[in-house]
Formats: structure tokens, C-alpha cells, sequence
């Protein structure tokens, strides 16, 4: 498997940043492809070939294509660890952080879809109203949690920087948008900044918006 | 680290049963407990202090709890290799079987708790009911795709067992009670007599109904 063989598929502003950085950090040479969600083009027939979903992150590699934010941040920190990305030989370590990358996204990654993707659990438009306001305290309330029960710092498990600081950093950059007073979280401001300073993060953030721009 | 110093924390008609068999596959004597949702005991003190998500499955370890079915399956899985449950040797592999576990968790779980969970994701109970009405077109669109997408037979994987296969068992089981007409998924139904025929799903039956009775 070589690296300048896979294409990551991604859009601004969405989860897919968390394995696109995570890919840079391992400084592995991808092809990067923007998938233009303002004319829906992951419902175009192209990308439901390589993602059946209509969503991104998805990876295309020689042996095919893969999805799943938690799955391409195993399949990134496993694939590359030299980068030491994850705690590869410690089972218990291992499954914690699957653990974190599982609840954000089956539990934290969800809350926030119901703010635009109400139309996925509920045919009424009436229902999408109270959907979006709930957004910003489920949100609160999964970084309260977060603060309390997983964070360690100065790395989301300790002082081991991980394939979930970009998860962590990704999602918790929605927070603004979905109305939450991130003041309350210091340490999530704090880790923001560290991942800013870090030439993976700045790198990925390059290379998106050189893409943006091309197609501009 | 050592099963028999392990519990884990399950409630009938849940995606507990998806790691409880996986453990039964690898002969694993961990302790049992029964969540008792009927009385509200996952919101309980006791039960907050293993999960403080109050979500069932929970496995406590020697190195502390573990929870979220994915990663609980994977644990099983690298903790036990001579059982031959999932492909531990190929990274490939691996993360397709990782991507599937997630999009069940993320996507088709998801999609079923709003049958019961509308509170979650909204405070107005106006919107429960169309949020209810979407659960059967969603879980039917989610199964077609996998029988589509993910499905190879006899098992998820093709030729061997995987804990993917107790995850699919577990998730199908719901599929009735969600009002979706199964008769469209031989492949499913085929799977779930596959299973049925399982000594390791007979005995996870068998000991949760035990539990029941104990506490009737
Ligand atoms: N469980 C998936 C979720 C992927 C997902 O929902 N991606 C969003 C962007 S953050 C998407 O592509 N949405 C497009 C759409 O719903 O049309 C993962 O963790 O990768
Ligand atoms: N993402 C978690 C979800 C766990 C979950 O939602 N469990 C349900 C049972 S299927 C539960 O314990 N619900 C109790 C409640 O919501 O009060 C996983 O995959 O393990």
C-alpha cells in the first residue's frame, strides 16, 4: 500500500478535516479531492460509487475504498507508526481511544447533525425547529462531559498527542456555530491553539484552501 | 489482565448483546450484570460511576471500564486472537471491519433510538412522533444498503466469522419491532438462523435469561 496511491475525498468545514490532518501528521503523500457539498455533489453518482453514503471522509485506496472517521484514524495511526500516533501495542489504551472516537461520532457528531439534517430523522419540517434548538445544549453537554470524564491535556490522552486530538479539535470547532460559549471550556481553547501551532494542522488548513480556491 | 476479574454491564433487547456474544465466542467467563432500564438504574449514581454516558454495554476491567460497542468488539477481538474473530493481521481489513462497526453505531443505531429517544434530540414532544414515524423507512434503507454494500455470506465478512456478525444479529433483531418488513433480507434472515445455531449465542440467551429470572 502506497500512500501516493489513495485519494481522500472532503469538504470544508466537516469531519473529514480530523483524517486529513491526522494523514499529514503521518506525512503520508495522498491526493486530496474536494467534494462540493453547496451543488450536492455527493449525491452525484461518482462519489456514491466511491462512498455509497454521500458522505465524506472517504479514502479511496489500492484494495478499495474506506469510510468512517473512527475507521480511517485506526487505519491512518496503524498504517504509518513511525508517526506514533496511537498507542499501537497496548489493547486497553487502544480501545479507550476507540471508545472517544466512537462517542464522538455516534453520540457528539450526531447531536450536531440535527441542526441542518433534520430532514434524515423526520419527514414534518415543523419537527426540525426544536431538532435545532436542542443542537447547542446536547453540544454544552457532550463538552462537559468530554472535560470531565476523557480529557487528560495537554493531549486528549495525556501528553501523548493522538489521532484524536484532530477528531477532538475538529468537532470542537463547530461549537461557535452551534451556539455554545466555549468559555466555559478553557482547556478546549487551549488545545485549539496547540493544534494551530502545529505544522500538520497548518499544512492540512494549506492544502484545503488551495483546493477551495482552484475551484473557485 | 485477566476475564474473569472483568463485568460487563448489559440490559435485554439491547446492543449489549452484541459484545456479550462476542465474549461467549471467545469463551471469556466474565461477570455479568443487568442493567434494569425499566426502573431507570442507568441513571442511577452507581451505574453513572462505570458509565457516566448511563449507556449500556460497560466492561470493567482490571485497568477500568471500558464502553462503546465498536470498541468493545475490537478489544474482544485483539484480547483474544486464538478465537479468530476479526482479521488482526491486515490493516485493511481491520478498518473496513472498523468502518462498518462505526456506521452501525453512527448511522443505523442512531437511526432506531429515535423511536424511543426523541427526547435526545428535541424538547418538544410534537416532534416525537414524526421522528418515530421515520424509524422503519430509515432501518429499511440502512439494511438494503448493507445487503447492497457490506454483505458478502455465509457471514458480514464472507467466509469467516467476525464480531461484526453478533453487531449485524443484534441491530437485525430490532428490525420488526421497528415495523420494517424482513421478508426483503433473506440474507438477513438466513444470518439470523446462522447465528441461532451458534453454541456462543445460544449460551449469551441462556445466561441473560438466567439474569431475568433472578431478578423477577
Ligand atoms: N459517521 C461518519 C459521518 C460522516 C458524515 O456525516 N459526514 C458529513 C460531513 S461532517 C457529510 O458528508 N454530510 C453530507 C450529507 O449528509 O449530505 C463519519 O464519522 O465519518
Ligand atoms: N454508541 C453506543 C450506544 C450505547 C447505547 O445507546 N445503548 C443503549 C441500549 S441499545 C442504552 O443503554 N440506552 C439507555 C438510555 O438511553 O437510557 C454503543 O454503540 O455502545
Amino acid at each position: 500500500m502506497d500512500p501516493r496511491h489513495w485519494t481522500l475525498y472532503l469538504a470544508p468545514g466537516t469531519c473529514a478535516q480530523a483524517t486529513h490532518i491526522a494523514l499529514c501528521e503521518a506525512q503520508a503523500p495522498v491526493q486530496l479531492r474536494r467534494v462540493d457539498f453547496a451543488s450536492g455533489q455527493q449525491r452525484s453518482p461518482a462519489f456514491l460509487a466511491v462512498n455509497p453514503l454521500g458522505r465524506v471522509p472517504a479514502l479511496v485506496t489500492e484494495r478499495g475504498p474506506l469510510v468512517e472517521t473512527p475507521a480511517l484514524l485506526a487505519f491512518v495511526a496503524q498504517s504509518f507508526p513511525e508517526a506514533r500516533l496511537a498507542p499501537l501495542d497496548d489493547a486497553f489504551a487502544w480501545a479507550r481511544l476507540q471508545a472517544f472516537h466512537s462517542y464522538l461520532a455516534s453520540t457528539v457528531h450526531v447531536a450536531h447533525a440535527h441542526k441542518f439534517r433534520g430532514a434524515r430523522w423526520s419527514d414534518d419540517p415543523a419537527s426540525w425547529e426544536p431538532m435545532k434548538a436542542k443542537v447547542g445544549p446536547n453540544m454544552q453537554e457532550a463538552f462537559t462531559l468530554i472535560g470531565r470524564d476523557w480529557w487528560q491535556g495537554p493531549w486528549v490522552f495525556g501528553s501523548q498527542y493522538t489521532v484524536a486530538d484532530p477528531y477532538l479539535y475538529t468537532i470542537g470547532e463547530w461549537l461557535e456555530g452551534d451556539g455554545v460559549d466555549t468559555a466555559a471550556f478553557p482547556w478546549l481553547l487551549e488545545h485549539r491553539e496547540r493544534m494551530r501551532a502545529r505544522p500538520a494542522v497548518q499544512q492540512a488548513a494549506a492544502q484545503l484552501q488551495a483546493l477551495v480556491e482552484v475551484a473557485a
